[in-house]
């Protein structure tokens, strides 16, 4: 008889955003006059900017004919978005990094959650806290996180490092050497981040103690200040310890389009063994590439027009970002990230938790956030807003909240 | 200090198609005059079709408004899709499928190698042989295989099921009972099929030993006799012992547009655990979901026209699937396939491997196909040709074997 992987039984339910969505239906239902006004899921709302939908029409077209049609992608995605990406995310920040270094996917989800698959079982995860959960449950599914403690809603063997008010959100060195060190700058959820100089010790760090760091950038075009690091390779001895992930998800708007690429330097190695030579032939094995469509509408996004165009969609969201952070301040809450980030985390008045004040938010003003405790156990007591609502939503939103 | 996933280092090279590659290039170095025809890769080469083509553009518009934008999909896909699946695949053929036991993705590929992580690593595989790789690699990677054996071309820990002329290329119930069985029908390599009576005992075989079957149906398009089975779902009792990997890519020529799904039954459990929960949970985790536009472009693969005019293109891969079959024997060959399936299985003449037939037709005739041992030890004396090229191609590459 067949088993299963009993790893998955060790999960528990994930119901963030299902209970989420319970709790809105139910209040929805009991106030059917309440306009709700969500702000927090990590979705897009703009549309495509023109230069992008033009580069999907100009695709599509090639596809109808027998001359210009596409079938399988090159295994690690085509040339010319291997190249603008090398060009424009790398060579124009000084970083070395090739074009053939860069694995083209279909987002930054399916590349953090299979990532860990090239790795020992026996490696010990340290991850922020709050995170992104992708990287626990993807671990815990391969079978490295141990055992799961509802009490303190921690896994037995991973090592957490607290992102918290106290220490600023920047992670501290762990007490236990960690085998793989879990990045996400900026941050999602907390949406701060650290300067290039404080990671550059991390990347000393990971070099010191033969650590391999994942560094999560889904939400680097958002950065605003001037030292803070667009990838982890500006850092020096980067590419002997450092796997970077990017996504087109949220300076492009692709959620629903799905592309991003991993980088993998042909310098990190194992002993003698290249992780990017592992990381291909996991590609090779199990992926087939990313449409041919939207590898053209991701090198859309480095044409003239799409960075143009783009830097005002993200500028758009921004300017959320500060009605909502200025507009909380107003309101006497105490309030970070949204400068380098797309998300702001409020800290819960009167020591409420993160689901009262969920509660309390829905209820009077009829505004949707998410609980912080649903990214970590250090994620409770806060909360977070996003700003990729629409601007009228926001505004809406806040006066809200302020006339609480 | 971390370490790797060693089980990746267990792996021989993947060196058949760049082996390939490289002949091929070395031959045409050589003689730059020739005119060489491609029928060795499985990748279709006629355009999509106009009803997919409108699909895809009217999507794309979507996009290009807020109003009719779409950010993050439904984990398991949109309901159109599901519903146009379940209806047109399951439905109209007497299955009972309901459109929330179908997992919609970016290819069988992906399915195919990612299946395998909700199973135990004690489990022990079978597959029939020869076949396509991507089952055994990624159970390799996985830690499933055991050792290879690099004279007789095995893993210690896997069960082969040679399909050979010998038995008609129906496999046999093994000796040793597997935990999960991988058929693929109709088969890649081998282009042959086995009868609904056939796969009906493969069902009965699985509920009674306890295994489970994983189903690739990505050929089902090019099903043309009327006792073979077009779901394993056909078959009585395969919900409670079977998963069914479907792709678009051969029926509706989405090699490079990327789309497929997966079948988990809700009755499928292992003692009380559901598949179809660990599936989803595996989904929501690791995946965010196929592109909109393409799921768009899936629907329309049902819509009448879409019908219409792919009922056209199949038509057409298959004239050239007779073409070669007719052909082949006209020139004295022993062939198989070609009837169910779009690819061709030839015996070589005069006792010569795979490779020298290879090299031979190669020289003699300028055509490449695909050396059959690269798909299995059982492969080794056998040759693949694919549909899948142009008609007038196939017609000439058959007139220079003929004229051999």
């Amino acid at each position: 008889m067949y088993q299963i992987n009993d790893n998955y039984q060790k999960l528990p339910g994930s119901y963030l955003f299902s209970d989420i969505a319970k709790k809105v239906k139910a209040f929805s239902d009991a106030n059917p006059d309440a306009k709700i006004i969500r702000l927090g899921i990590g979705d897009v709302t703009q549309p495509l900017v023109p230069a992008i939908i033009d580069a999907l029409h100009g695709a599509v077209d090639e596809m109808a004919k027998a001359e210009t049609f596409h079938g399988y992608a090159p295994d690690l995605g085509y040339e010319f978005l291997r190249n603008a990406i090398a060009e424009n995310d790398y060579k124009a920040r000084g970083c070395d990094i090739a074009a053939d270094e860069i694995f083209v996917s279909d987002g930054a989800k399916s590349d953090s959650g299979n990532i860990q698959e090239i790795f020992s079982l026996d490696n010990r995860i340290a991850v922020c806290d709050p995170v992104y959960p992708v990287y626990v449950d993807s671990n815990v599914m391969a079978g490295r996180c141990g055992t799961y403690d509802a009490a303190s809603q921690m896994w037995s063997n991973v090592i957490y490092m607290p992102c918290t008010r106290e220490n600023n959100f920047v992670p501290e060195f762990p007490k236990e050497t960690p085998d793989m060190i879990y990045l996400c700058l900026p941050n999602n959820p907390t949406g701060t981040t650290i300067t290039k100089a404080q990671l550059q010790e991390w990347v000393d760090y990971a070099n010191k103690v033969g650590a391999v760091i994942i560094y999560d950038g889904a939400y680097e075009a958002y950065i605003s200040e001037d030292d803070v690091a667009h990838s982890i390779y500006e850092c020096e001895g980067a590419k002997t310890c450092a796997i970077e992930l990017k996504s087109f998800s949220k300076n492009a708007g692709f959620t629903g389009v799905r592309l991003g690429y991993t980088v993998v330097p042909k310098e990190l190695k194992c002993g003698n063994v290249s992780l990017h030579d592992m990381w291909a032939r996991r590609h090779g094995t199990k992926f087939n590439g990313a449409p041919y469509i939207v590898q053209r509408a991701g090198e859309a996004v480095y044409s003239a027009a799409g960075k143009a165009q783009l830097k005002d969609q993200v500028g758009y969201y921004m300017k959320n970002a500060k009605t909502i952070k200025e507009g909380l301040k107003d309101a006497g809450y105490e309030v970070y990230g949204g400068v380098n980030a797309p998300y702001i985390w409020l800290k819960t008045p009167e020591k409420m938790t993160s689901w009262d004040f969920f509660d309390y938010l829905l209820e009077k003003a009829n505004v949707v956030g998410t609980p912080g405790c649903g990214f970590g156990p250090s994620g409770e007591g806060y909360f977070r807003l996003t700003a990729f609502g629409s601007y009228e939503n926001t505004v809406a939103a806040l006066e809200r909240i302020k006339a609480l």
